[in-house]
């Protein structure tokens, strides 16, 4: 696969995505709608759609059908965006712009910002139920397990409490693997288990996408420190700013980037089972992690 | 059914729905378990348990299996009880005082509050897509869309948008129709489905509901003005006070009350194609809606 082709079908997949959460989220025109443009505004904020790729592209490796698995994959980023519009709530992290755009609260004042999120994490709940696939209750367990108390939300406490204390590094990863790492993986699982993917083959997406969160999450804590805003997102040096821990923190920074390259190299090496079917995964990955490995 | 054979039943249906969600609601012994405090802190406040009693019942009269039903009975107390944290909020309607106790965000913060409830309502479909039931998406599916944007988060907005105005009857009503009574109907329906019910039954049950979701929402009305703080369960005269159209404040209190009795009576009337199975949905009627028909 050259770096056209990849970027090619990368791109296929994001106007996909962006077409079904088009339609998803065109709300009824009722006295109601207005809040859809609250939950439109943080949807259509130029994310990456990471999650629904992975999804996507994990449905495909186990022979799946992606359009069967396009609900799933716009409700993990239904779910992925309104985390972000609650977290920057003025009691949360407090956060005014995100991708250089006002954030909800600050855009639509906090109450609607509150029920946008609410909506969406529940309009999540409503594409992924009006799924026809004999497969969609497992997929949403997996799913709604992953956003939970034992997944996003419980990260989410952990890091409340663990702010402005030091924490080692395997409170630091259990953090991570809570906070972002259950929903990478949940993405790839939920995908495998609606294309219809065996058990080995749903346990190595989840071995590939556990590494992958991890070198994903490091390569972010090195690029608060090196990188430029674009690339990151949000503004440079806020992490240490906010006092959170990161692994350039606990590590320092070229240690950080060996670890990042060995689970990034994990994340790949999980991959052996699909052969050549892998092969947008492994350049996802390293397009991901800046071709660490 | 004598009122004694009606209590202990209702009881009965009380006390099974309290041991399920204390199930549900344990968490697992891990750093992230507090949040489990704050939703459990807000599940166990005195609520009187309708929308499961309501989906249990509706299971039961369609010769459906309880303890089948008992998952989506949780999740809808769950469902009510987030939406009832998150209305608290400052930004929202900035109450202190919910069943006389504190509320989430005067409690534990404002931040833990807003994760509590968003865990409440993930975990009601965490809750929900555990189930073995065949008919499990297509009841997740009508309380999901009953809970959201078409429904009680809908009504919250509309709700938002009229505060203050002056609204009329029919606005009022479908104000009311998606913030309360969506939810009263997606517990009867749900119930109706995972029990195994026709279409004509599910019907039945959706007339049913509807119109005691009306006479419900009066009947809290006319409490507001004429009861006390006990049956209301939150201070009287406190709609009147934020400026909220009311029923009373519309067509004044007598004629609340011959449309409260002619709503429950409809109620009621809906019932007709169940027979005798139905009186302990007729007795529940005449309870909720203080005997006015």
């Amino acid at each position: 696969m050259t770096a056209n082709e990849f970027k090619a079908k990368l791109g296929a997949y994001v106007s996909m995505t962006d077409a079904a959460l088009e339609k998803y989220l065109a709300g009824a025109d009722n006295p109601q709608k207005k809040i859809y443009e609250a939950m439109r505004y943080s949807v259509f904020a130029g994310g990456k759609r990471l999650r629904p790729v992975l999804l996507l592209e994990s449905c495909a490796v186990c022979g799946g059908d992606t359009a069967e698995a396009m609900p799933f994959a716009c409700a993990m980023e239904m779910i992925h965006t309104y985390s972000l519009i609650h977290d920057d709530l003025p009691a949360m992290d407090n956060d005014d712009l995100r991708r250089g755009r006002p954030t909800s609260h600050i855009k639509f004042g906090e109450a609607t910002a509150i029920l946008a999120g609410d909506a969406l994490l529940n309009k999540a709940f409503e594409t992924m139920a009006r799924s026809k696939s004999p497969r969609a209750l497992k997929a949403m367990s997996i799913i709604a397990d992953s956003s939970g108390t034992e997944g996003m939300i419980g990260g989410q406490v952990v890091d409340m409490e663990s702010e402005g204390r030091d924490i080692g590094l395997d409170a630091l990863r259990y953090l991570h693997s809570l906070k972002t790492g259950a929903i990478i993986r949940s993405a790839c699982t939920a995908g495998a288990v609606i294309g219809g993917g065996g058990d080995d083959e749903i346990a190595a997406l989840d071995e590939f996408a556990e590494n992958l969160g991890i070198a994903f999450q490091i390569q972010d804590d090195i690029l608060d420190v090196t990188g430029t805003e674009e690339e990151l997102g949000k503004p440079i040096g806020s992490d240490a700013e906010q006092g959170k821990s990161t692994y350039v923190k606990l590590v320092g920074l070229e240690k950080s980037g060996t670890l990042a390259a060995r689970y990034s190299g994990s994340a790949k090496a999980a991959l052996a089972p699909f052969g050549d079917r892998a092969e947008f995964l492994l350049e996802l990955t390293d397009h991901l992690t800046g071709r660490m490995s």
